[in-house]
């Protein structure tokens, strides 16, 4: 009956004293940090914080992001009070190791930006003093390594009864890549504000910093425009699946806080089903046997009135979200609408380039990308793979997101040599499409994608931003939406952030995952396990 | 990019009116039951339930199940009141199809039992008049039965503004299968009593009739034996990772007031792993070198003395879970601890069978299998296939639970028809490992198998008792057994209640099953989705 050699049982563990605790299969690390930092020196001697008397002391008190973190991260740090064997002052106090009370953690900064942005500095160093002092710092440029530094700190510190212990403890670090994106798809399933915010809270704790969202596609069309409210009302799955723009500002806030830019998505001109009932005109009109046949096809690139609509609609989309990125899709267009329309072909006629699809994709996309670069905002545009693959003329600081080729890494290594090669920046998911579950340990293959690891240059190598782990949502909602990505997406994290180095070893890994899971579980959030093992608040 | 061709876009919908709503997969049905009974009229006509006025209308109030099951159902019928579009009296009255208002229904039962068992009657009819007389009864020949029909009566309500519409109905139904299982391992990761509470609710909900509870297994030993503390004192993950006595009776009674069964398992002589450290001397001492190497095998079939504890342990097992059977394990036993063991060799020669570890194996679980069948419950028991493939002679009421070859149904089909034509009861497990997850709708493979389905005499089918989903705990724990769970049971336990001819077509169960899972949620539960879609309580 069990599931026949899967089980990982660690027998080791019956010699070296397991035998007290059942035979988990990983035994988690003590306050170590995940992601790892760049540069971590920890020693045996600690000091303890309680946390009443325990205070931060910022060098500012007009940086609303850090006054905000500073209150969060009181109560993240404080929140978890189940204590470990050691429950009362005299205890620690008789103990060599102990090296006094930590009252007081400096907070510097140097510059307090209003929104991140694709170039924030977020590296930072914490020091705790090692002498009996009892002091400590946690310094960065800007309010964006504070955040990261906070949160490094917050893992540092051991329940301890009602109190914590906290290792005397160096670190500097930083990022590896400046992107760091997670992928969530609101389209196939709604998903409620709460539930994006507690992946915020949890991209936070992971250091992920660019929260993608994908918000319509052919299912649904949940985003609710001023400009063209139709489009929810007729492409929404119900009046109460819509996301209305105070719930936009919500989200755009929440990560804001957090440090994480919100990059949204408008895939066209295919994945553009829901869009069709709420502007008449917009979507092909397929036909049969030289008839129209009731059912749509992507965007109509012969109408002209299409290019105006989208103009204003983009205006719109990019007043009330900041991000000087907007993604606008461009995967996966079929042209057999196209080929049906008789408009379309005489269109093509007029454009010489009849039977040739391809490029009237490209009069589409040029069209939409110089719309997007000469708006108000002028903002820059991320767009899928195809886009490129199909000689589209695009700016030279678009951002091409590989994603195709999961399982052919060597294919996906390639389009990186070419995109790189032309001279693009690229961000890569094609190894991170967490929605292709799968039985048994299966985060060991996100932890062994490397974005840089393919044939190119030092300076192609550069233009890869980073990756981002894509949860698509056609098996995906409410009910399973966070244990079926966490901790999956903190592997791809830790691979964003830390240094190659220290992501080499899946086993050197697997401990402080251990560690990390627990916590975030402490913390109140649903992941779900990686192998048979325990919190202490999986109850 | 999004996935490739896997998302199920419902072009059809475009012409059919789905653009109300997006364009969901699947469009549900509204106020059918799941599984699907086995005769069932349902009439355009309806009444109106109001939910003050309504009540039930036993024909005994001695019945303790009886009582408790029509409180839980008012609950459970009139807890979701989010309306339809029909919400004011005036609106369903002036209807034509309006029969009137059904404020009673009568339930009779013949025969209230106390324990539900393997052979109890679970047949039930409901009828609603036809005419404009507004009464209605749940009929069965005992309360097992009243308590199905009261969950199909349940899931015929719509809610309508405050009330609810049902339309007039008829149905005769019962089982096809007497045993409809559903096993949870709470050793690989522990699961809260709240959890198995839900998960026995969910099963109520779809009519299954055991919980097979694997208790232990090689990482944990949770369950608190009275006779032997020291087992989950030294073998559970942690004190707090522990089913005490209470717990136990909380969960069996629990079940039996839904009419399900609890088949305890303790599965031996493999997987016991975790019972080592609270039990000296029960488990075989490994050898490398001719040294004792500090780790340990299966249970010492050698030692006398183990024979006593098993006796001792049974005992009481047996009278904490009142059910008939036990399941006794016996997968999976690996020989080479056997092998480097010294004292074993002697054992094996003294017994004549040097060399032959399956008869090891065979004079341990023939000695197992006479404590259990001896104690003084009188107990049956269940056995893993091994045992039957080993050739250990079992009494002829053993239950065979056939569990292996999953993606080999030719193996196990074979495994069935030697079973049987053996002359042994058996449940199929093989294709309902719900543990193996995989991406896409993977439910129709779970509703295209079919326990009968081997080549057999009608004899010989009619020895199978039915089928049991397994959900082994390895990557399962509180934040993800009920999504990962549910609804792919629900799967399960309509093809074993439900006729072969009713449950031969996938596409047919398509829009039950959406609604089905969409009043799974809006009774509060975390069930995952299926396709693309959304449903009222998805928010």
């Amino acid at each position: 009956m069990a599931s026949t050699g899967r089980a990982l049982v660690a027998l080791l563990m019956a010699v070296m004293g397991g035998v007290e605790a059942g035979f988990p299969s990983v035994t988690p690390t003590v306050g170590s940090v995940w992601p790892r930092p760049l540069a971590w020196e920890t020693r045996d001697t600690y000091y303890v914080i309680r946390p009443d008397a325990f205070k931060f002391v910022p060098s500012t008190g007009s940086c609303t992001i850090l006054t905000e973190a500073l209150k969060r991260y009181e109560s993240t740090m404080f929140n978890n009070t189940r204590g470990n064997k050691m429950s009362t002052g005299e205890e620690w106090e008789v103990k060599n190791e102990f090296r006094g009370y930590l009252d007081a953690v400096k907070v510097d900064i140097s510059i307090c930006e209003d929104h991140p942005h694709e170039n924030m500095d977020e590296s930072y160093v914490i020091e705790l003093s090692p002498s009996y002092i009892g002091n400590g710092t946690i310094a960065a440029n800007t309010v964006w390594g504070v955040l990261r530094g906070l949160e490094s700190f917050s893992q540092l510190l051991v329940p301890a009864g009602s109190s914590f212990t906290i290792n005397v403890t160096a670190i500097a670090d930083e990022p590896r890549f400046s992107y760091r994106g997670l992928m969530l798809d609101t389209a196939r399933h709604f998903l409620p504000v709460s539930k994006l915010k507690e992946n915020l809270d949890l991209m936070a704790m992971n250091k992920l910093n660019v929260f993608h969202w994908h918000l319509v596609d052919d299912q649904s069309f949940p985003y609710e425009s001023a400009a063209f409210p139709d489009l929810s009302k007729l492409g929404a799955y119900s009046s109460s699946h819509v996301y209305s723009a105070a719930d936009v500002a919500d989200i755009v806030e929440y990560a804001r806080l957090r440090g994480i830019r919100v990059l949204p998505e408008f895939d066209t001109p295919g994945h553009t089903q829901s869009w069709g009932p709420g502007q008449q005109g917009l979507l092909t009109t397929c036909y049969t046997n030289s008839t129209p046949d009731g059912t749509f096809g992507p965007i109509d690139p012969a109408n002209d009135a299409n290019y105006d609509f989208l103009k204003s609609f983009f205006t719109e989309v990019t007043q009330r979200f900041p991000d000087h990125y907007v993604h606008l899709g461009g995967d996966e267009v079929d042209f057999s609408c196209w080929k049906s329309n008789p408009n379309i072909t005489e269109f093509m006629a007029q454009h010489n380039i009849t039977g040739d699809y391809s490029k009237l994709e490209e009069v589409y996309v040029k069209k939409l990308l110089d719309i997007v670069a000469n708006l108000p905002t002028k903002n820059g545009y991320f767009v899928w793979q195809e886009v490129f693959d199909n000689g589209v003329d695009i700016a030279k600081d678009t951002v091409v997101h590989v994603w195709k080729n999961e399982n052919v890494p060597a294919a996906w290594k390639k389009e990186l040599d070419q995109v790189t090669g032309a001279g693009y920046q690229t961000v890569l998911s094609s190894c991170w499409y967490l929605n292709y579950i799968s039985y048994g340990v299966d985060w060991h293959k996100y932890y062994e994608c490397d974005p840089q690891e393919f044939n190119g240059t030092t300076a192609q190598q550069q233009l890869v931003l980073g990756g981002e782990a894509c949860m698509w949502g056609e098996y995906v909602d409410r009910t399973n939406l966070i244990s079926r990505t966490w901790p999956r997406a903190a592997v791809v994290a830790e691979k964003l952030w830390s240094a190659t180095e220290h992501t080499a070893d899946t086993a050197a890994a697997t401990p402080r995952l251990e560690e990390h899971r627990c916590r975030l579980l402490a913390r109140g959030f649903d992941v779900e396990p990686l192998w048979p093992s325990f919190c202490p608040d999986d109850l």
